[in-house]
């Protein structure tokens, strides 16, 4: 059935600020979209045409939430796969397909599959709980990372040398060597149920030191042409070797001696890419929904230099989310606000992002640090 | 009230394609938006946080919609100004303020407003039913448009000389010399609750001969400097008149020696601006809140030529629509499709449109003829 007919439906597994952005682009395709969330506040609940409160990761009510769409996606990695194995058996279109969230969601499978196709990826062990681990000492320094429920810094630490084990996590992890880098960036590409495949300009990821989360990102990122083919290709290789249908954000290293590793891959649209909606010709939400509902790629092409700072909420701040420094902010040429919709403010919470555009890389540098000033989620 | 407070409301006289496009852009502000709509399935109703049924004339169900809100605006100046004026008077934030609205609704007071202030405009003159027109027909040719109640080509018909006299309307008119142009152009301007005004690199519009809707735009316009600065000043010159906060669409004739004349206007998001979401740092319909929620206006600076075709109904065709040739078109670099979910098309329905980008004038040509050639609205 073609997208374009008044029957369609697209199912979304996640009803976060990722859906939300997906909605606002299939809004132009005036597609009917299905969200299924555990929070009855989710950010796509006003959005959707129809909203389903339950667990993703409960097969009953996945697989019931996904029968009747026909076109079924994610915007979150922790889902049943089981459930997803089963609609796909039945006839329904999962993109992701469920072997390839299935290897990704468990980072342990994950690296493994990068080993298996000769992807470059820093060097790894697994462990099944903090005995094992503690075996492994003299892999130190590295991180340990959670196969399972790790998200957005939560299950990933850093283990300097062995005067750390005690905090190790006793779960099965994988333990990956400290690279050390020159930069971090992304790429994210896109294939389509066609084949067809498409990359945007990889971005530069700058983390927070000690909250791990991404806190602000450049595109496109300062890199040499050298290292461009390489995490080019190398992005290219793991969407074709996963077959994957939809996007893929792959996160790399590029080292000090000039090699590109793979850190980790996610199979949706993703944090790195949100700076798309303004600067390129095509956002990654356009193009996640061509892919799926196989329809011809978009251009890729960046038109401008573009910065993209997440809102996280201060830290101390709990409670009903209010916004300091707005009105100052968007007083800037070139910064556009997005928010999540999300009611309630915690510490480090993703409120929002603000996506700045400039076609100078310095003014664009100076912006960002008076968007970070200024721009306060409190509560 | 911050428009970034959880508990603010905004609040939007009609629920069509502009109001959809709006709500688009609302969601990145995270506004609380409520919708009045006499269709029950207008396009905006999926995606409202709140849509009331009811008709956009009556005092009653406008007055009632409004009172609960804290920023009203219009998608459609067709609307009961008496409500408006009653809510103004009580509190509520309009914009366009409700005198703005009662200038332009009325095409016979809109063009005394021009002539009162000096904004040049083709010459008119005001007539009451056919017979008054009749004793004016040595002003044909001439365009008769209805005072009140025409929309999008409705109410407006060309009157060539004496012998299409019989075909006039008998209503409160006004009959406008024709103007021998060269192009015609559209300007949107906006203008902030602080009276910041700011406005977007001309237009250019292509009107079908038959159906005088927009056939398909250029932008930025290819016209002279002079033409420019001479386009700009009237336009900034009508939305200082009338003090209107919110958008203000104004449509010029250039003509062949060089003049610049108002056609007329309108205030709110214009057809004529569509492309501004594909191709300038801020679109129309961010524009429009930024200047009723009193925030910075944004930079309108064009990315790139772009083309904007609007998605007609084809005629014969009545009925749930298919879009036939979407793929082929999406396949074509730089095409972005919006469609506007109205279930059923009928003959010049405007169902959606295209937005073609390309950084070359005569690509863009190209692309819009295959488009246009391709994408069809059949039923």
């Amino acid at each position: 059935m073609s997208a374009f007919s008044s029957d369609f439906k697209l199912g979304i597994l996640g009803g976060g600020q990722l859906g939300r952005m997906l909605i606002q682009a299939a809004i132009d395709f005036n597609i009917y979209i299905k969200i299924l969330d555990a929070d009855p506040h989710a950010p796509c609940k006003p959005f959707a045409h129809e909203f389903v409160q339950g667990s993703l990761m409960d097969f009953e009510t996945v697989y019931a939430f996904g029968k009747n769409v026909n076109v079924l996606t994610i915007e979150i990695e922790h889902v049943n796969v089981e459930a997803l194995e089963k609609l796909q058996s039945e006839g329904v279109k999962v993109y992701p397909q469920p072997q390839v969230i299935r290897t990704i969601q468990d980072k342990r499978v994950q690296k493994q599959f990068y080993r298996q196709h000769s992807i470059p990826t820093s060097d790894f062990v697994l462990v099944d709980d903090k005995d094992s681990l503690a075996e492994h000492h003299h892999f130190l320094p590295a991180f340990q990372k959670l196969g399972k429920s790790g998200y957005d810094g939560r299950g990933v630490q850093r283990l300097s040398s062995a005067s750390d084990l005690h905090k190790a996590f006793s779960e099965p992890s994988v333990l990956e060597k400290a690279v050390d880098f020159e930069k971090e960036i992304s790429v994210i590409v896109a294939r389509n149920v066609s084949g067809e495949i498409s990359v945007f300009p990889p971005v530069e990821l700058v983390f927070h030191p000690v909250h791990h989360l991404v806190e602000y990102l450049f595109a496109p990122a300062q890199i040499s042409g050298l290292i461009l083919a390489q995490a080019n290709e190398i992005a290219i290789g793991v969407a074709s070797k996963l077959q994957i249908v939809g996007l893929l954000a792959v996160e790399m290293f590029v080292t000090k001696t000039g090699e590109v590793l793979v850190n980790e891959s996610a199979p949706r649209p993703h944090n790195s890419g949100h700076h798309t909606i303004k600067a390129n010709a095509t956002s990654q939400f356009e193009q996640h929904l061509r892919a799926i509902l196989d329809l011809p790629l978009g251009s890729t092409a960046a038109k401008t230099f573009a910065a993209m700072v997440n809102l996280l909420g201060e830290d101390k701040y709990n409670g009903d989310a209010k916004y300091d420094g707005m009105e100052e902010a968007l007083a800037i040429e070139g910064v556009y606000v997005h928010l999540y919709g999300k009611k309630t403010t915690k510490p480090f919470r993703k409120m929002g992002h603000i996506t700045i555009i400039d076609n100078n890389l310095e003014a664009l540098q100076t912006k960002v640090q008076q968007v970070k000033d200024r721009v306060k989620v409190i509560a």
